[in-house]
């Protein structure tokens, strides 16, 4: 079985993560996180391509350059609630996606409770901090797993 | 180190699950998510007692009697949508809770979006079958091994 | 042609019925109602299975019991309103469910003329006193007679 | 017992019936509701005034010139949802009304679930087809039995 | 100075009124109102065009074929709170408006409150019972007065 | 028959209107309104006790204070939409009430639309300058008289 | 004069009342609650029948089997912004209620002002801690005596 | 290749286009719009079936009558925004449909940005004065010719 | 221990109560319940100042000239739903306050069931009439006393 | 170039400011912003009139009578809320004005953060304590230097 | 007549139509699309500029820059329901605009349905394919040479 | 003490100002906006880093590389309604900012009222044309002053 290739997406500010607000999203850094992520995905068999922007527009460029992904475990950050083009991507590359989030979002303000992508993607995954990354890309490993029977 | 307790409390029409309606919820059963549970506790020293029951009083009930528990994992069916006693039963037990969802519950009707659980919880799983037990079970498992720390 | 099985459901405090508020719910009982039900049932090759209770819970286990019934006729009184679980349950069993109600919920209280059930059923019949139960039952009857054909 | 006039009026497009999307509407044209309506009526000691337009003020026209008759039943089909003018048609003319539906309304999109008709009528069936029709006229017969008594 | 010519528009149901509901719209008739208008108008150098129809679109037709009146005074009854095209009509039209209520509309349900009429007349005159066609006949009666000077 | 004795009360701003923006309220004065009413009121046996404050309070005290008048004419300018202590005096003292305005209020700002006021009212006359007083002593006078008979 | 029954309802999570979250619900437990009731009924010819379930059917159970008491005190905590169904039971037993809260629940959530309980109960209490119930028993000793003048 | 009929369905007021509200609609008169809209027709083997009404039923009826038709393109004007009833017969006769506007709706009042029968067509243009009918019609000829191959 | 002062304020309108609306607010007047009040306190150490105006802002000045109050009983009546300034008074001088209504503001006009006031008081009591200032007063000596200790 | 007059208006509970609440409000008096005011204007050749109150009507009156200033700086405090008179006065008044407030009110509860006075003004500053009261007044300022020009 | 300069801008995900999700947006590509225009453009007199970027902010870049274009038709495609920066972008340049669509957005979810950028264009097409952007350069030349008369 | 470095940040189209829409924004440049903010400066010990860009994604990078500024003054113009993304990234940095606006917002769309940005800011200041960002500046200096004492 060959490698499975898996992007990890970031929306805005996650590259300060870890160094600011840790009350809210952890004292942990996006490092941290891709750390823990390349380590499980070195013993699944999976390759992880690893990208954070502050700009809406190149975090579609990437999807769209990347649209024969085995998956995508995506953070949209506060894009979450404003991006239908980030939404169209998914829905347009087909890749089967997971949302995460470092933070509880449904325990937030309320404009932090719907998301955009959600509807498109497996499933979602929030408020475990950095683990939220992990969990998110066992899930969608588990969901490609299953697929492949 | 002790072995940790942590409840699995199952709401309403979940003891149906993998026999009906496996287009919206996966074909496993209760009995394949409680199976994949004690197997993945065995390996990390976790007790699992595992409930179900459609009465959303026997939950609180259930809840209440296991206050000293480690953790719970809950996936309260539809009463995560309806449920403010549920709710306030997490709330004053103070076992910290992840909720799960089989299905992806952010891309179904519209008031199956908002949760009344999730803000008393650390966090939300919702869309991968079965296999959200087994994340909900990990992201606690963490989530306890953060606070030893 | 084998009889067929039919359970008639009621939700909490149908059990006043007729004893109580009658300028709302007219003066004759729940007994009536069954006695009505019962004799159009005598007539058309059909078996009555009664259920009242208090209990959304109860009455989530009775229909998931009862599962092989060839259909149902629900009153979910003021569950209408606030029952997914009950909803859920009906989806899940895929039992031919038809909603009734003694008043006319659609002159009544705003929050009245919503019902979560109503969507997973066959139909609704609203507003006929205990001849709302007949009219149900009738319905049901016609739609299973249709779909044998 | 003199003979009971009914009125049975229907709205706009029920014309086409049968004849076109029998997926929402079913296989059986006005015409047979016609008749199923005409054979229970004869077995009951009624009287079928039948009528359908798809003019708004010609409906409003036909309850006014038949404000004797002893009851209505009507499909105000797409006007159920707009028209205050025949709610007050209904209202000033004060004879019993059924409103009644082939599809179930509360199954379909959020503005069909609202009725500006059934706050003035008796009740309201909606779901079953041209058999609607034949409770409809069954339910209004019970209404006006016990009246009378 | 020539006599002014005014279109006394009346929508759907009100021919019923003095006959039906006298709790609501008064026990006084449609013929009366026209009665007191002529009156007015005979005093006041005023021709008045007394039309009624429980058909929009013919009311729409008449305001159309009138459209040298010098004066509208319009209770569009039900359709106060449905109809853009009459508005539209009336605005296309450019005469003069006045809307009148029998009843007071802003204390009846919530839905009889907005009206689509009102914002292209000069003003709305609501719950004087006939009377109300006097006061409306008068208020245009001056604006028309006010305007040729 | 003795003279009626009738309140003329009028909420903020009133006292100016006629010398600023008479785009919207008209260049006749509060002035050229209470002549016109006292004119009205000569040929009609009734007395005006007319009244102007820019404060809720005060306008409650006049009303209390002259609970035994016949009647109350009242423009409550800005006080229309907010004020539910008005409301409550008009409909504690029980004299019957005329809301009349200036301008249309139906035809402007979305806020302007909804009355506290009107409910509590016999009716409402909106959009005629300082006509509006005059028809709307009228319409009071009419009342009065209706129900004397 | 006979001693009265009152009926003391205590919805889900009450039992916990004083362990758990002081800040919000005070430091007293249920028991404490109790105690003071009896000590108020003891002094005022009342007998108190105390009860508590996490259940809503069992609330309901409860309260129709007691159908004859004099009068109920209900908390009926989080279930008081969710349970039409114990607003129907208390409507149909027609036993005059009081609703009481331990914390002032119109100073919290927005989804905790809203009680569907409260328009069928004489008035509310709310915000007091346990004294709330001493206050409720004496509101409703209050009302019972007016009414047997 | 056998020529195509199209009916230009023309809603409420339309009859006044040009010679009223030349600010909103434009200077030029329905009779314009026809002849463009058989002038291009007659270069593209199309037959026009020119309709205005200013009643829904009629409108209503004149579709049913020629649901043969190839395709409509329709400007319902006024009843865009009210007339579930020709959403309903447009739905129900299958016949392409363009929906067509003079002003550009979407820029006007709130109430005018919402169409029901948009949804039932293939699209909709808003904005180009009577060229709007002619680019409808050129869509509805571009979308049939793609359907033939 | 020293007396505590306790200010009894009241809203617009109160000065009517017990001679109006009787069925609505009962047959007591606000002397009667000054009476009740004062008899209390004798009782209990407390000295009453009681105060009515029908003007907001004279009650914000009364508030102001006795920020040292020990408590407040305050019944804003209307402007319960209006007056944001009351309750930025109350905050500002954090004198522990409780809300009192005669009637049951829950189970009236919609806009009588939000309070401005209740989120900055201790708690609310609403319903029991002239009752209600005596619970009012008991409930505030409770809160006092509990303090002190 | 003559001085100009500036009215300074401060709406309810201004007169506590600095010595309560000072977390939200600051710790500076309404005295100390009177002082910075007038400091900033005797260098600017502005004349200022500083005026508080508590009731609504008060500020009208004092808007009223001076009409002819060069220019308002208000606080309207929780009157920003709840106001349509205020917003009418200086609408009327025409004099050119510039909302202030002390906190930022973007920032607090939802119905903090609209204001029926901003529309009328040329601008809105908020959240500078004290120093807000200057910047309005130079605000102020430079647009009457621009018109000068 | 010197050849007019059209900007054909082009939004979001744009670059996949045709390769993706055929069902909704059609199965020939945004090349196909600009085939047409240029072979359209050929024949009139115009240039055509063609963009497309999936960065909200090089869009507005790109038009600020051409604000001397005679033209622009802009498929704004997820950025229709969120950009109001290209809203500012286009009201600002003042160049003629027409938004065109690929799909029938008022046909899809309801989020889809409204329009930042419509309300500042001439007109709206939507629903045709790729013929959009041809009947919407139509719209345009139709429009500019009716302007140059 | 040392200079004050703050940032000027600007958001999409604002490089337009003063040469397109002058009756919204004013006929000043942004030029001109810059060099009173350097005048401003210069006397007051602050170093100002001026910045503009249309992409929502380049300002939050502007932002995060700047973390360490004294302050920031931000006209997030039409971003200001729609990204949560900047406001996250001034929250993550923790830096004191001043949300400024040309136009009064609270005068103009109800779209445009509603800030995501001014929460995590000081305050805010609307209306006063390129003034705004002066007073915005010296709000800043003064916030920053006040807390160095």
């Amino acid at each position: 079985m060959a490698k499975k290739r898996v992007l990890v997406v970031n929306g805005p500010n996650l590259n300060l993560v870890g160094t600011r607000e840790p009350d809210i999203y952890g004292a942990r850094t996006l490092d941290d996180a891709e750390g823990l992520l390349r380590a499980y995905a070195r013993d699944h068999e999976i390759d992880i391509d690893f990208f954070q922007s502050n700009l809406e527009g190149e975090i579609i460029n990437f999807i769209q350059k990347n649209a024969d992904a085995a998956g995508i475990v995506i953070n949209p950050a506060a894009l979450t609630h404003t991006s239908i083009a980030i939404r169209d991507a998914i829905a347009a590359v087909k890749v089967p996606s997971v949302e995460v989030h470092l933070s509880n979002i449904h325990a937030r303000e309320e404009f932090r409770r719907v998301s955009y992508i959600a509807p498109v993607c497996i499933g979602q995954i929030s408020g475990f901090g950095i683990n939220s990354y992990v969990l998110g890309l066992e899930a969608l490993a588990g969901y490609l797993n299953d697929k492949e029977k």
